[in-house]
């Protein structure tokens, strides 16, 4: 029996990481709130890379479809390389970053505040250099974190977001579902993914879809798939992916569908009954579609707003031991380090 | 000898239809350009879907860098899944799609419009229904587009926003770099990425890289793969592309980086010689790399924002043949249509 990899036993912090954050984070959250209140802005930017970046994309709908409030990636490059200052008077920007030390992300910061922007940093380390240059920091409070492989801090960041805008829109729906998270966390873990292990263990390519916050969790789990298991996954909106990438989908390619009890479902699940139809192997993490697709276990009954945040975590279970299946130590992936330093 | 496929056709009008477009759309462009210099937007808002979203993403770097304002990309199911109205009001919402169609991108203009945006469409089809919901519209001049593989109307796309930001913003650098494109276009055509051919025509996955409006550009590439030649290619920030995805680039995995001659050319050039490290096959479309790194031709002294869309012209020629080569014909991919109707 071996130990552990750092990488499971973050995994398996996550529920309490979580615990830690709603607890700890809360005067914060609830200053930052009250400033985006009294802002009332017409404007969200995010500045992320990697899987902050996803983070980023989770708090995009979030906000787009809870404050009704327009949110704009911006590529940190704009101001670090080609040093542009953008118009953001009046907007919120909200950085994230695990190290907060980016160099690039720390610029795009300063020249956002420098812009008029009311700065928000969403980083597990709140003595970092894009916590000193933000006007607010949510601390992550997910402690180290080893692995390469982000998980918990992940998780952190889509919680702080959630977290936020809960407490912005004075959301009472929003924030019991936040409140409950831990526990569907610990709940989330328990679920077994297996048969998708098992078209997995050999696979070169993979297609994760997913629609509106769940489609930031497919561009979550690619990365992951690639990260630690070798395997060419990409994610796409469910709706995209029939808009010239199923192309490439010929018999028995691997789909893995993400689907949650909202809006969006009964176009999921067409997607994923047309991509079956094709000869894929399509599974999916909710009820309802025809014969010809797995049906992946999920929690039931949650916000739709948090629901795909809870898939992530049987993921990141699951990867990890995919990635061992397939002959890797997901601690250690090729050619990466912890901290990427990007100019 | 067969005759040529109508992706080969629409390629090589390419710099026809792009003098067409700069003629006949003069009067739209300068109309649409004075009402966004009235406005003097905050935001503006892009509603885009398969390439001719990646016409969006090149035009959301573009707006950024020339004219500092920022650009969320909103998903159309925002409006037509979620039900959701964005506050919009004193922003400018540009749609692009080429048959003017698709429901879900019609509704969300439609809601855009209603929340207080400036609505402009750019389509090929000046009686769409986009058309009709939108306060401007810029015609393509396309002509009839008959292959499934959009070429002629993505170029058609980006072409048309260049020319309003230079109106909107008085540029006459880039006035000039816009006007000089037909031109550019059929001096592209003629450049041979033959090496990159010869290493693509049996290979399953690559990865194209770029930055800035470069990064569009590799999307739209990466898309053009899947659909045409069976590949699985993906697009990656030059920057992005260090934090994880790097794990899967193991000997011999081939890599497309689109350097042009900009403030992000070194780090590009440093990402391609670190991957050329790792042991990948490395093309880039600039000079200046260390050995080990192939150098593909592209055209020199063109205005930095151009010059990413001058390399899309030299691809889609590239792409054409290799699709032919892989056994594959370009004009029918498998399980496609020529207009998806998302809702």
């Amino acid at each position: 029996m071996t130990a552990k990899t750092f990488m499971r036993r973050e995994v398996e912090e996550i529920p309490e990481a979580a615990q830690r954050f709603l607890t700890g984070a809360a005067p914060q959250v609830a200053v930052a709130a009250a400033a985006m209140r009294a802002l009332d802005p017409a404007l969200m930017v995010t500045v992320a890379r990697g899987s902050s970046d996803h983070a980023a994309t989770y708090l995009k709908y979030l906000v787009e479809l809870a404050a009704g409030v327009p949110v704009a990636s911006v590529g940190p490059s704009v101001a670090s390389i080609y040093g542009r200052q953008l118009r953001l008077s009046g907007a919120v920007c909200l950085g994230i970053s695990q190290s907060g030390r980016s160099p690039d992300i720390v610029e795009m910061m300063r020249s956002a505040g420098a812009g008029g922007a009311l700065t928000l940093a969403v980083t597990n380390h709140p003595d970092s250099p894009m916590a000193a240059v933000s006007a607010h920091t949510l601390a992550m409070h997910a402690g180290e974190e080893r692995s390469v492989a982000a998980t918990k801090t992940f998780v952190a960041s889509v919680l702080a977001g959630l977290a936020l805008v809960a407490e912005w829109q004075q959301d009472d729906a929003l924030r019991k579902a936040v409140a409950a998270l831990p526990e569907d966390f610990a709940a989330a873990l328990a679920c077994d993914w297996s048969p998708l292990a098992d078209r997995l263990a050999r696979a070169q390519s993979l297609y994760v879809l997913g629609r509106g916050p769940g489609f930031a969790i497919a561009n979550e789990m690619a990365l992951k798939c690639k990260e630690t298991s070798g395997l060419h996954a990409e994610s796409y909106s469910a709706a995209e992916v029939l808009h010239g990438p199923a192309a490439i989908v010929q018999a028995q390619f691997p789909v893995l569908a993400l689907g949650v009890a909202d809006a969006a479902l009964p176009q999921v699940i067409a997607t994923a009954e047309r991509l079956a139809g094709q000869g894929a192997n399509v599974f999916l993490t909710a009820p309802g579609a025809a014969a010809g697709v797995t049906e992946l276990p999920a929690l039931a009954g949650l916000h739709p707003l948090v629901a795909p945040l809870v898939l992530i975590v049987t993921f990141y279970g699951f990867i990890e031991a995919l990635a061992r299946r397939r002959g890797l130590n997901p601690d250690t992936p090729p050619h990466l380090r912890k901290v990427t330093e990007t100019v």
